[in-house]
């Protein structure tokens, strides 16, 4: 038997990443194709089987020689695979993975994941937590989601809400009102949108000078970013609050799964060690059952928008090859 | 082959409580023995492998018909069974389920569980959580402890610490330093002392009637519930910000390992469905990602002191039964 590879495929809102991997872990190959989204999104599996079929039978790779597929959506998915909607491409009542089984000849097994979980995945496994096995992924974007890993297998949770981060309650005294109907989520704070509001926030409420000023209101959480990095003090301010809130978070996470390292990726992280820094110091000090040796470290994602066909194709291998 | 059981071991630091269960789950008989101290508990495991040798000699069990024996410790147990330190009992730097299996003659498989993460596996199997995969088991005693359970397997963490709920950090504006050396921790709130504590300050504050008032410094968490249950409108209050506290920090884990039920033990549930009601009514708004349907149903615990022994028991049925 020549080398065996693992296939994963990010389904998103616009394009589909598709990824080549050996079971290794070595990308070979990654290409995408649009996301359709007519009839209901019908025909985004049918593109994906056949891209598929027309790469191996182009590069001449074999079926026989791939263990699998796997495949993330932008939505949740319930522990058996199903998907009940998902908003971003049309899906209604679906079982993708054995829909795509099926349009792949029915050889091939399919595997499916909600994709910030799939992406937690792909960082153990070739990303900031690889050579872990307990770890979580928080992604500071727009919103703030994530995925939960232990011993090497996402938390899924009984209804598919496993590491959804954005939507815990943390912050008592917001006045706003969550996108998901609550108050106080941490994603109304530690999100991309939540750093602005906060830095705008502090803004109003002070006449100090601020670098941040110069944006006006197309101030962004880069901005806030850059502006607290380079010390400017209100911006540190803001900062400080958003990251208080998500170490607190945080803390809370490691008293219950107990995980190794924290990954943290989404575009609010660009910003850098900077930024794992100042999440740590303000959630080891609300570990104190941990020794030192033991806190959970908060590290970079380091595969960027490539974590989905990652941790897709990671899915094929299961939970028993380790890490 | 005739019935298989399964053996549970609790190792608590005053007693040893065993139990031969069938692998249906039928407890056939319990028994204990006392913990004996000296020679920092090196005698422990050799009086539970002596104490099962008779048993199955006495009441002609053949260990062939015994897939193998769990236990389950008062204190920290690391991924792999290493027991670093476990004050209870003296022990240091062993792996008491090698221990045991050497002491039983060498063909026994044997595991090993911290005492609450084994007691929530009791609890799924056999207790307030039987039919579900997805749980965790809270303790209100003394302190508040715990367990998780996915996919019909204990979180242990990378470090042993998964399900230490006692010491996430809650309560911001607790003025007392927490047992850990943290500040606000659940277990300085939810406890059996923390309700006292709390229920005291607000006698304190207050110069209302309460028949609290009558047991002076003497007030345990049970009169505090039985008070409350009863309509007393300050020991109401202590219970309210209590389950508060306790519904907030339950919530932030629904949105983390997302269970199916979250089961009640200690010494505290003994007040009943009332008080998980109340620490229902303040989880659920703060879980709004969850459909009612989906929400985590807070039941109790049913094995009381046994469920050491079931979980234990559980522990050698591994994960792959389901449940």
């Amino acid at each position: 038997m020549g080398t065996r590879y693992c296939i994963g495929i990010d389904i998103g809102g616009t394009t589909v990443k598709m990824g080549l991997f050996t079971v290794e872990g070595r990308l070979v190959e990654k290409w995408e194709i649009p996301t359709r989204h007519e009839d209901a999104g019908g025909h985004i599996l049918e593109d994906v089987a056949a891209s598929l079929k027309k790469k191996l039978a182009d590069e001449d790779y074999s079926w026989n020689d791939v263990a699998g597929v796997g495949l993330d959506v932008p939505g949740p998915v319930q522990p058996d695979g199903y998907v009940s909607v998902c908003v971003n491409l049309g899906w209604m009542d679906l079982y993708p993975a054995q829909e795509l089984s099926k349009l792949l000849g029915g050889g091939i097994n399919c595997y499916v994941g909600n994709d910030a979980n799939v992406a937690a995945l792909g960082e153990m496994w070739q990303g900031g937590g690889k050579g872990h096995k307990n770890l979580m992924l928080v992604t500071l974007g727009t919103g703030v989601g994530g995925g939960v890993v232990v011993d090497s297998k996402i938390v899924t949770g009984a209804h598919g809400a496993g590491g959804e981060f954005g939507h815990i309650h943390i912050r008592e005294d917001d006045p706003d009102t969550c996108n998901c109907g609550g108050r106080g989520c941490l994603e109304q704070t530690a999100s991309a949108t939540g750093i602005v509001r906060e830095a705008k926030n502090v803004l109003k409420a002070s006449d100090d000078p601020s670098a941040m000023r110069q944006f006006g209101d197309a101030l962004t959480a880069k901005d806030v970013c850059d502006c607290a990095k380079a010390g400017d003090s209100l911006a540190l301010k803001a900062m400080n609050t958003c990251c208080r809130y998500l170490g607190w978070g945080l803390s809370i996470i490691c008293m219950t799964t107990d995980p190794e390292v924290i990954v943290i990726g989404g575009g609010v992280s660009k910003t850098g060690q900077w930024l794992c820094d100042l999440i740590q110091s303000y959630m080891n000090p609300l570990t104190p059952l941990l020794a030192d040796t033991q806190k959970a470290k908060v590290v970079l994602a380091q595969l960027g928008n490539d974590a989905g066909i990652y941790g897709s194709a990671r899915l094929v291998l299961g939970s028993e090859l380790g890490n």
